[in-house]
């Protein structure tokens, strides 16, 4: 046995005294139920009971309680609640720590708030799953991006495009100088456009403009189905020359995207899409510091994090919050790459690399390369003139005198955060 | 191409005008982005585009918008919407039927609530998922209980327990006449308590028992775990005499039901540990309807539904409205069975058999029968009693004349619900 524990972290309001409060939640989701049974020794909750750690009142933030809670509304209180649990309840497996750290526990009714917001996890979860196999050094390699940015677009429409138009796109995309092309999340392996079609229509384009420039950029094909799909739509797009699978992790599962990792021999872009459903709400759910670890052990190269000034509803600091979280190292696995998308375009390059001091970064832009007035070419242009000037250490208006590409973006996106 | 389309019904709250926001959201999630791109021709938007079925407006409920929510609150509407997808834009594929109708909208900015509460679903995904291969009529015939409520209990304390311990415990609780005995979602595969260990420990008391007697009470043995792992902790149940297995439906996830459903001997019970997470708030997030149609398509045979009266913050008509919707036929798929868990004992059977009209329930006591003052042989009795004494037209009072188990049960639960 083995004396390693892994400590949840979680934002709860209750109208119990919150040292009563942990120890129950504690209690639930370890040896216990609220009454004590017959053979629940003292031993037993010795050795396998989960420990308050640390109890840190916090002000209540005016929400809400979550529908069905219990207590009086005058006597709640809020706080941050660190739970150690022996890792030898549930061993080094991700879905039977879940049961433990993210199972019942959203439903106990004297919690008015219960948010799992971090996990600190012991390197035996780094034994038993392999994590990122390219990373940012081997996404980089891939796509022949030694520095800076990695530049990438969406393909749009996200659904409806005929394998020739698909094509005729791509090779666009391709010329223009794009790193990284991705399919939408909405395209899966529907019959309007199944995986194989696309593959076919893709990988001839790229391979000729391959050949031609020594560059293959990457094309992130989204082989998201049934577990029993996944490895026949990776080794698909493999055999085709491609570069990249995506998955929607919440789609396929934490499990399915582990599945598919002991399998892939190219990158893995993480779709983040259905995450709000368990993290959007600021009192159930969970929060993306803890999410993105088990994403990351389980194998995903590429994780969406969104980017700045997005049209979703995360804040900024949010965002940056995950883009940091994203780079910073968890138990030894290789990087993960942080993915900003959605509203991108190269006006936000100086805000952003100033937040995150990085061009470790898979910057993805629809509007913003798709949308540019002089086309897709001046779009990345735009992009890649906007990252190098921020990357050198110039300002945003410097940028904007020595680019044309940029202040043409600027015209029709801006203006340029500073 | 076929005609066939998938509806799905949200509740939702905005600033925005609602036919607006309808088709904002119908056009985000299929073809389209928040504005016109090259190539969206329309053609494209006539066979892809996801049509707005219906908006009913709604009283707004008081409840907080979302974090980052935009538009002014003075201007807030509540509505139930429905938006109708074509089929061929994802196909009869659980996952990525999922992105499109429960992907980035839980993170739209322009809603202030926004939550997948049912799903209207054509026959093509009964031809692609299997559903339960056992169901009620199945489950009867393993567990030698051919009509009335199948009872049953959960190991307790959850976790800790050595195999010899186990397997005495496990002995009474046979000897008590239960029909079905489970894990706790909390015991998975660690090293205090291998699933292999466990199986060692159980089976040969059943067998043992089922030798005596000629019934072999069903034990859920909860072999949640990576993908990988889940057939051979399947394969294990089942070599040893095993007649159920049990998974985590959100660890596992539901593509890795539909896995270990198409590799299943046994029936499958399923856990809805981290359920909460999705659906206890009320402004985002999925609906149990929504969900437990995709869980039974991926093939539980048994689903939790929880029960009345019970400890988790749901009220009885959510409960009786899970457990009615998990009754309701299927696209044609075999039954699962509603379990009923947390906080069970007799008091409540004739109050649930008044509610859902039926016996065909997996109706699951912990402290309603290790907690039963004479044992657990007279807390499966009074649990018997009062569902024979609810299912033969009696009232309460009635059978709690009749039966002793159920009057000393009632002296320490109680009072029965009526």
């Amino acid at each position: 046995m083995s004396a390693q524990h892994v400590i949840a972290t979680y934002l709860i309001e209750t109208s119990l005294p919150l040292q009563h409060a942990a120890e129950v939640l504690a209690g639930e989701q370890s040896t216990g139920t609220f009454v004590r049974v017959q053979r629940e020794s003292d031993g037993i909750r010795a050795r396998f009971a989960a420990q308050v750690e640390s109890i840190e009142d916090l002000p209540l933030t005016g929400a809400r309680a979550l529908p069905g809670t219990v207590g009086d509304p005058a006597l709640r209180h809020r706080a941050r609640l660190r739970l150690r649990f022996p890792l030898d309840n549930f061993g080094p497996s991700i879905p039977n720590l879940l049961a433990a750290v993210a199972g019942n526990l959203f439903e106990i009714k004297e919690l008015a708030a219960i948010k799992l917001v971090d996990l600190d996890l012991p390197p035996a979860f780094a034994d038993r799953y392999a994590g990122p196999q390219f990373g940012i050094a081997g996404t980089r390699e891939l796509m022949s991006r030694p520095d800076g940015a990695m530049l990438g677009t969406i393909i749009k429409p996200s659904i409806g495009l005929s394998p020739d138009e698909l094509g005729e796109l791509v090779g666009e995309l391709a010329a223009a100088g794009v790193d990284f092309i991705k399919d939408d999340e909405l395209q899966g392996n529907g019959p309007s456009a199944p995986l194989h079609e696309r593959v076919r229509a893709v990988m001839p384009v790229l391979e000729r403009h391959a050949d031609r420039t020594g560059v293959k950029p990457m094309y992130a094909f989204n082989i998201t189905d049934d577990i029993d799909r996944l490895e026949a739509n990776h080794d698909l797009v493999v055999a085709a020359g491609g570069t990249c699978v995506m998955v929607c992790v919440n789609m396929v599962g934490l499990a399915g995207l582990e599945f598919l990792r002991r399998r892939a021999q190219v990158p893995i872009h993480g779709h983040r899409a259905m995450f709000g459903a368990i993290s959007r709400s600021d009192q159930v759910g969970i929060g993306f510091r803890a999410w993105q670890k088990l994403v990351r052990l389980c194998g995903a190269d590429h994780l969406h994090t969104n980017g700045i000034s997005n049209k979703f509803y995360e804040t900024d600091a949010q965002v940056l919050d995950s883009i940091a979280a994203v780079r910073m190292p968890l138990l030894g696995l290789n990087s993960t790459v942080p993915v900003l998308s959605s509203g991108q375009w190269g006006g936000l390059a100086h805000a952003t690399f100033a937040a995150t001091g990085t061009t470790d970064l898979l910057v993805l832009a629809g509007g913003g390369i798709h949308g540019h007035p002089d086309g897709a070419g001046a779009g990345v242009a735009s992009m890649r003139d906007a990252w190098e000037s921020a990357a050198a250490g110039e300002d945003v208006q410097m940028a904007l005198r020595r680019s044309a590409p940029l202040r043409r973006a600027a015209e029709l996106f801006g203006p340029v955060r500073v």
